[in-house]
């Protein structure tokens, strides 16, 4: 990997470094990580506490500190900046970008915030953070960061050229030039080809472009990440209503958007109920496993009790209780396919022709397709080892749970859409414990109706 | 949304247009079109059948009708490009980047691919994508395009804006100029920025940056995607073996990476056998949701066997039969939720120092602490609904179903990964139907041993 330049965290090197750190040995500490990356330092303090890391990052170059104070994960950070004064605090944010400043301070108690935004020194920096912290995290508003490169309609190339070179510093990496009227009105784009190829002396009205995406500051991430997907983007610039350029976001927060979307729906789907990995502590997995395990718990109690109601079948046909597993099982499997494919289809936002009811009833024609092939071959089963009668009971039961829990598996997802829930969570241990009860409550039922009609 | 330059597909506008185009009416057909981008345009022609977009296709500019065709999901793709001649598929490509070029060529046939290759006007072009035809889909080498701007080192400013100009025409977006020596050794990049403020006449070699990740022409695409994620790059020049620079990987097919192993992450946690979605025919759906509900469906009727192993048990103690949702309810639940925590850690790619014993040591912990809180709860319910006996049988069930499940729930997708399948598979059906065999079992056991003793 060496020649790749990137660096592999071995056990070796941490051993090492860990007794440099403890025994405050600076320069085996620069030495060491003065070739890397922020980002693999920021995985390399992730392992120490924060008084460890604390005395790292001052060793550090300041820009490289920030970077790395910007890498760490908002739960890490939170427990690492305990450790640091407001005054160094402000030092590192000052040395950020906008959008990466403001999140910092969003997770900073009010009070903290405040004394920070105080004593940042870039005053122009602080009245943009102060109005990015305006924006709900998660809208345009919240993503972008105020770094941009910008020039006027009826400059020349000669002055773009000027403006690229007096905000080299502020922004890292420029993407596209916006082209704005003195209203700051986003006419437009003219990218860094354009003006490399241009003559110096030619106008900005006649080399930039005028179709431009352009998103709203109000507009969620999720609709923002479609859009940039949609148009294979890697920047996007954020008007306000009276289309003002106010920001630009960047493809990286955009790719931190999609990863994150797809963690909070895995979770969802696995019933955790908390935003926890496997690194996390004992007492902080216990509990965020529990709230999901409890109310399959109580589905399973009220599912005892619903059985326990039909006792007498039970009393009167053991072989009943054989075939619960199977009308469970299915029923889950069933529904969290279903709800899988909405998830999926919500997720991907596809331009959905059918209506509601074509939905259900396509949902309807495979239920009515892999229902009577499920059921054929278990009628074969329980006719072959137990008989005719209970094989009736069970392919009964089992056709109306697979097409049941079909319908509810594609309506719930949509249903909490709607309602502004994640859809995901329709895969998770609450719908597939609501399966589970109306799955037993079918099958004891027709037990019922059909050893009392026999 | 017309002022942020989105096209916002209305019923009213797929009416009016299928209209047009059922009465050929050109004229309609292209002003409706003429405003919009390519991937809007590829969004309304998946509404029409292969002819009909082949015919709206032909309408278009040569250049959106290219995109367009490359913007189609691979499956439409596919049947749409039955109704096209060799010679249409082959000018198609020739304006088509060469990724994307070789990406459809291997979506045909090989006769028609040969075919292709050899009516392509662009001989260049052709020499790349028979290059890239070389490369497995799922790594950096069927990743990257050849299309690029590379300097030598030895150049001045000048020559390298020449360069630019030169290859402006066949690289739309150019990100990076890499630079090289005479061997094509990549040595660095140097940033258009830095080329629009340099001096004409400095030397590449005094403006370049060495510091340079790059990835070989052999890595799979989930690690491409993880490096240009830690580092927050938007392109990522490919290397071969030699060092020597043979293309560049950009950020939207990384985007499109990321996408896909979430979705198909979805799926197999979903248990769909096929990557298939809600708006595919009845019978692929169905077709794809068979395989996992026919595996879960023997485990349902291995469980049948199983508790009619254990009839005298039921027949002794009916109240036996009420619990059993609750222990595969819990069993399942506790199953998934820790295989999807081991699943995103090996997407996270976490550098975990702890070994596997630690590992399992810790989730040990976690499940000691969770079975004792549940079983307490069911203990308590039994106690009082039932009696103290079976309260004893169903904890002692529902206690070590809960440690065997984290257990195998934990070691199973490590497993998987190892021998190369996609952990999620562990999320899916097949583990959780050996999860609910297994405390079906110990159910079982321990109420046979039980009731046996007493």
């Amino acid at each position: 990997m060496e020649e790749l330049n990137q660096h592999e965290l071995t056990k070796e090197f941490l051993d090492g470094f860990r007794r440099a750190v403890e025994e405050k040995d600076e320069t085996y500490i620069k030495v060491s990580l003065e070739d890397l990356r922020h980002a693999d330092i920021s995985l390399i303090l992730e392992e120490f506490d924060a008084q460890e890391s604390h005395y790292v990052l001052q060793l550090l170059p300041p820009e490289t500190a920030a970077a790395i104070i910007n890498d760490l994960d908002e739960y890490v950070r939170t427990e690492f900046l305990k450790d640091f004064s407001i005054g160094e605090i402000a030092s590192y944010i000052d040395l950020l970008e906008t959008d990466n400043g403001a999140d910092i301070l969003n997770e900073l108690p009010i009070k903290e915030r405040e004394e920070v935004i105080g004593n940042l020194k870039n005053e122009e920096k602080a009245k943009y953070i102060v109005e990015l912290l305006r924006y709900d995290e998660n809208c345009a508003g919240g993503l972008m960061a105020k770094e941009l490169v910008k020039v006027n309609l009826e400059w020349t190339v000669i002055q773009c050229i000027d403006e690229i070179r007096r905000q080299a510093e502020n922004v890292e990496k420029i993407y596209s030039v916006y082209v704005v009227d003195e209203k700051d009105t986003l006419l437009g784009r003219v990218s860094l080809k354009s003006i490399l190829l241009s003559n110096t002396r030619d106008k900005v009205k006649n080399i930039y472009d005028p179709d431009i995406v352009r998103v709203h500051t109000y507009m969620v991430e999720e609709e923002i990440a479609s859009i940039m997907q949609k148009y294979d983007l890697e920047v996007l610039p954020v008007v306000n209503v009276h289309g003002k350029l106010v920001g630009r976001i960047t493809v990286d927060d955009i790719i931190d958007v999609i990863t994150e979307q797809a963690e909070q729906e895995r979770q969802l789907m696995a019933g955790l109920a908390e935003d926890v990995e496997e690194d996390d502590t004992v007492w902080l997995l216990s509990r965020a496993r529990l709230p999901w395990l409890v109310i399959g718990l109580m589905g399973g109690m009220i599912g005892a009790r619903l059985i326990g109601v039909f006792e007498d079948v039970l009393a009167q046909v053991t072989a009943v209780a054989f075939f619960i597993p199977l009308i469970m099982a299915t029923g889950g499997n069933v529904g969290v396919q279903s709800s899988a494919l909405v998830v999926q289809s919500l997720a991907a936002r596809l331009a959905f022709q059918d209506t509601l009811l074509q939905r259900i009833f396509k949902v309807f024609l495979v239920a009515i397709i892999n229902g009577l092939i499920l059921s054929s071959l278990v009628y074969l089963f329980i006719f072959l080892t137990v008989d005719a009668t209970l094989a009736l009971v069970v392919t009964t039961a089992l056709f109306s749970v697979v097409i049941i829990a079909s319908i509810l598996g594609t309506i719930v997802p949509l249903l909490l859409d709607k309602i502004g829930f994640n859809p995901a969570l329709a895969s998770g241990p609450f719908i597939t414990t609501t399966i589970d009860l109306m799955g037993l409550a079918i099958y004891f039922t027709v037990a019922h109706l059909l050893y009392e009609a026999i």
